[in-house]
């Protein structure tokens, strides 16, 4: 029977290290955040809180117009993109550790010119991790799907999403279906659902048994793309299946504990929890 | 004598139920708030903060667009919509669970306008909140009133809005006399008062006992429309007049224990106590 | 030789009253705050914000329109006024019961045009409490001196503001002659200094011997003109010098208390106290 | 061989002084902080936002104009100014006692000609403070570098900046080496690293043994111009040489306090520290 490794808590002691003190922002990694069109600004912003606030170096936000007020005014660590500066963008992009695409940026023509754009200029060492509508972009248009680039790929679908990019129905969706697709793709896919399972690109794969309805609620996703994020622009040392366990694993502990005192546990509860929450795994 | 039930504390602890292990956000119902003009948009700000911290699943503020900013800045976890954007507005309609229209809305054409979209789009099983400035437009407009959708109706009138509403003057305001016109129009009323009444649907009465004048302040109003709807977005196995007691009990209740410390209690405290209050009622 | 009153602690417990069961936010005053230019739109929501948390019941800010999102976001209580949309000015400003003229509004030809109106449509009863650039404004055009209405008018100059509104040299200050020139101005002044002294309408006079250089920080005049406002809205069971008193004690006695655990007391900080330590003088 | 005094703690003892009683808002420092182009207003927030909180009198932004909004929901305490108002920039700037330029301001024409302004228009008694992109701007421009005023200069930049204004390479900057440059362009230099080191105007030098790697955020070196501008505005008993110590030190202290339970320490976090911190050094 196809076996998936139960994460256990232990992992995030192996992975969230101390420090070196001589070190600097940069090493910790160059995080760029593409999502939040005029209407869904509020997702690119809990994706960056929560890189910040997990430990990001340096975390840039391309988004709307629109959306650039609220960020600073939650996040002034952040730094702006108006995403329709393409010539900025590209920049950032060539200079990224790690790149998230799809908080609510929803379905468009410039969704996908941001992808051509992401695909064109990322770099091979950098991160691309694909989210939400950018998800459902991509398994739209097949021929983006063939342009993607050599980097190492994440996908971060709900269940919804991934029949629409792998094409199984949500019934069918059994591990060994999954991984079977999954290694296709030559990504890594993050199955958001109860208990997520995690398809590595490594073939390994594993899956949370924490978490729970009290993080049924709009932009939990979004927060779990910015601790991921942060999580490969920070933990080097450790292999890249154990840094998504550990990012994973931690992004529902916070919720399960906090589900203690409240009956919904919201993703601005778990991006001002991160800090701490990382502190205890410090051995 | 005409009798309304006096709600009781433990129509919390039978209406919020521990959620089922296997659910995702839609289970916990899609919320659109209709509300804020350009000069009121903490109203709306304030209802969708209510419906967001009380649980519901996905939430759409429908609002100025000068109020974009100022909601994701507070709520990133709700999404915008430009309330002039009436295809957007429409499809967010069509997919609703609750809609709520009023809280900082305002009186004019613009108005009238939501109200004819929302007539004609609504589903027959969505629950429409009529709140506000919106119940005064309709009692302005009779021709609005005879196109009335056939769901379920909820206003939540002060007397005043009552009186224009019901043609009742406010002295005469008496449990039979506004259950009468209640039955007349077809819909539950929430009467907000010292005391607030609530004539249900299914034809019962109740009112709470609890709740002060340390309420006295702008915006308590809209914080109740958020948490009614996020309960009925949410609390399906209990009955229609449960919930809705539950949720007027609820608003009234948070403010009764923050009054022993604090003069008044505004909003942005009833709202932010949510999640931690409605946790002690889990059996 | 000239006696002005030391203010003590008990007047707050003589003017924050219990208030009575059954009223409801129109009791508790209708506050409107002019002021917020382009660039000091802080000052206004400093005074609002105030206004709201010391439990007035309604409280609008008319302002430059790019300072609407930040008060929104900052204080979802409040709603918004285009303070050059002269007609909406004019119906808040005629059912206003308190309005304060002058946080962050600046000196231009806009402010002339603001004091007209208020002038204008001001009712008797109505408390007009002018602060800041507007004292300054009044000051440089004696013909806005002449038109000043018949209303209560508060004067809340510091020292500098105060020689240019009286003629009186700040060295030249002292209690006789401040209170000759008040009496010739027919109004209460409140002369913002090191021990702040209050020259009431009544011939009356006091000062506080509370408050410190902890305070001395952008903003803090801008607060207390929301709290006096708030008061003033709420407190009509005591006389007015005794709710001023009251409201210039309270301002001073936070920041009083809070230096004990912090180098500097921020209008922030003030603001946010306001309901617990008004609860702590409920008889 | 070459000796840079450390500091220790007891700095903040001496600089940190009790305020007198009678004193105002002016006594405590005029700021100007000109900084935030259209992507980066976040560290203009944050730098006004440590001025702010660690006690200055009265603090102005000029900043692109989309970063008003921002500014004030975060800090309705400092003034706003579009920083292409030259007109009134030229007034703030007159009147400054210290200005803060750099943080967030890009590389462009406009920082070029901010510059300009400042070098016309400055007092030769108060303090500029070249921070970021303005160190790496005046280093590609030596026309500007020419024409730098006669007042205190306090160079911040971190070891890639200080090698774009002196030349020397990182490996190469070695204290000695460091000093001389210093003395050549009769600056002070804070040179940010682990460690920071500071070699003063009075050719004395000094550096600090406390920070670590949980500060290695976006923000950090915003943050810590905005603690500097804020202490010398206000702390002119002590030498400026103290008061530099006292700032450096004060900043790196509160993340290494916050750190024993937080695995990152966001600029945010240290500034809302401030006032308390501050309280504890008082005599």
């Amino acid at each position: 029977m196809f076996y998936l490794k139960q994460i256990s808590e232990s992992v995030l002691k192996e992975v969230i290290k101390k420090r070196p003190s001589v070190s600097h922002k940069g090493d910790y990694g160059r995080i760029l955040i593409i999502g939040g069109n005029e209407n869904m600004g509020g997702a690119a912003i809990m994706s960056a809180s929560a890189a910040v606030y997990s430990g990001a170096g340096l975390v840039t936000c391309a988004s709307a117009p629109e959306n650039r007020s609220a960020l600073h005014a939650r996040l002034p660590e952040a730094m702006f993109l108006d995403y329709h500066d393409f010539s900025q963008i590209i920049t950032v992009i060539k200079s990224a550790d790690v790149i998230v695409v799809g908080p609510g940026l929803g379905l468009s023509q410039h969704t996908n010119k941001l992808f051509a754009l992401i695909f064109t200029h990322i770099r091979q060492q950098t991160t691309l991790i694909i989210d939400g509508s950018a998800i459902t972009a991509l398994a739209q248009e097949p021929k983006l799907l063939k342009t993607i680039p050599n980097c190492p790929i994440i996908y971060t679908p709900h269940q919804a999403e991934w029949q629409r990019l792998s094409g199984i129905e949500i019934a069918a969706q059994t591990p060994q279906v999954n991984q079977s697709i999954q290694q296709k793709l030559g990504a890594t896919v993050i199955l958001k659902k109860h208990h997520t399972e995690i398809y590595h690109a490594d073939n390994s794969s594993s899956k949370i048994m924490i978490g729970g309805p009290y993080m049924a609620t709009g932009g939990m996703g979004d927060t779990l793309t910015g601790i991921i994020a942060a999580f490969i622009g920070q933990f080097k040392a450790s292999s890249a299946a154990d840094v998504l366990d550990a990012a994973v694993y931690l992004h529902s502990l916070i919720p399960t504990k906090l589900s203690h005192e409240k009956y919904v546990v919201l993703p601005s509860d778990i991006i001002s929890s991160l800090p701490q929450v990382m502190h205890n795994y410090l051995v």
